[in-house]
């Protein structure tokens, strides 16, 4: 029952604060913290064309936005799936590498519209499970993908795949601002030494976990990005900008990103981009 | 920050095939199976009156559909959550008593809804792992609530609440026809000696397991419902037209409802239902 074409649509997720916990084995490796995903978010259609049958080992197209190009993880998946002959065309509003979880969301949309295009015949605990070792594996996330596959405000308890990790969420609905300064490497942050980032992102995670609510995640996310050191200094002007607003905002991690719940930037004067916090999580839209 | 008033959606949810699994410890009773979440659903809006303090011991005012009513897993929720005092709205389409988890879903719905206008402070866990104890309770039902939180066409691996229960999913976008012939009493059914029922429910997850695909759940159940003897006649009637007319069909668990996939009731000349498999599960839509 191969539908031969399939789309998935998979939120941007911004991470408020964050652990780190690497291992060897990618299903165990993640990150404990929490974060808000967005109906902003990442689209990828998969087109099984003439050469996509598992035997074959010409790669099909690949586009991002329009124009040539692939996404690490997302071809990770592809491979894992026996799917590196289909057609993968990636859209998204969202900036690259700006700490939205892009490279995540492709490799999760890549998984879904795989599975349904090709009928691989993997449940959806399993494909979470293979974008998120592909994103590990990459060093370019540690926890985006099981977030985006809930949707909400998800609060990662324990790290890793789904069947190891553990999740809960912040029950809430909320417009979401955002504007971006730039980007800021992941994969420089995470390969170096962790250590008091990851003390800061626990007490976050304990506080946040003592009272889930939105406006905690977003108090904790100040005094995290603080204490980790990873504020740059748009982002420590904007959201001071927010707070003598009187509004809510935080950094994303990883990238030069402010959000705000609310009108809190528009109020503070910026210009920010505007969506929700998506409740759906990664789906497919069309199969 | 209690915003007063707030309003959740939770989709109904036809359950396929299912083994019971009662246990004392309400969190951790429940049931294992398989069923699809609908875009249909029940709408929940929970408002604090002037005499919604915790301390009250008024009773708010309570609705279905606009006239005086209330669900009494739902009522367990908001004594739980010091909630009693608030007026409560329950909105369906679905017919009620005929599978779909209305009881659940106004359960779950009261849940997100009176925490986010009452300002709890509980976690999304929290409030499913609520909701799930009071439908336990009430013996209306076993797993509709974890089912309904998640969305999608989930699969309960283990029963129970969030942190006790285990989920999965057939990743499946589809169109969803239903019609339905009159109530069943799961309360009865649950009741009885379900040795039978539950070993034709451990079968078709073993099924569904090795091949997670929407066809596999249509073919599980029509087996299931055939092997525990809750084939009823209507029923039966319209699960051979879909057939003949080369449609995937099957029973929901426990209703005299008969749910399609595709166009399946309809070119069997039924006039049914018409909705959606729903991506997001159940959430707040307003707050």
């Amino acid at each position: 029952m191969s539908s031969q074409r399939a789309t998935a649509f998979v939120p941007g997720h911004v991470t408020a604060f964050f652990s780190a916990h690497p291992a060897d084995d990618p299903s165990v490796a993640g990150s404990r913290g929490a974060g808000v995903t967005l109906t902003d978010g990442v689209t990828v259609t998969v087109s099984a064309g003439d050469a996509s049958d598992a035997a074959s080992d010409e790669t099909g197209s690949r586009t991002i936005d329009g124009r040539t190009g692939s996404v690490g993880a997302a071809e990770d998946v592809l491979a894992e799936l026996d799917a590196v002959a289909a057609d993968v065309a990636v859209e998204t509003d969202l900036p690259i590498g700006a700490g939205f979880g892009v490279s995540g969301a492709a490799a999760l949309g890549a998984a879904l519209a795989a599975n349904a295009a090709l009928d691989r015949g993997r449940s959806e605990n399993e494909l979470v499970g293979i974008a998120h070792a592909a994103e590990v594996g990459r060093g370019t996330g540690l926890g985006d993908v099981v977030a985006q596959a809930r949707g909400g405000a998800p609060i990662r308890l324990e790290p890793g795949a789904p069947g190891v990790g553990e999740l809960d969420a912040v029950p809430a609905a909320a417009r979401v601002e955002y504007v971006t300064f730039g980007e800021l490497s992941t994969e420089a942050v995470l390969g170096g030494d962790t250590a008091a980032l990851s003390a800061a992102g626990e007490d976050a995670l304990d506080r946040l976990r003592a009272d889930p609510r939105l406006p905690t995640v977003m108090a904790a996310a100040r005094r995290f990005a603080r204490e980790a050191d990873l504020l740059v200094s748009e982002v420590a002007d904007a959201l001071d900008a927010v707070d003598e607003a009187g509004g809510e905002a935080a950094m994303a991690m990883l990238g030069r990103t402010v959000f705000a719940l609310g009108s809190g930037l528009s109020d503070a004067g910026y210009e920010p981009e505007v969506c929700r916090i998506d409740a759906a999580g990664a789906r497919l839209v069309e199969q």
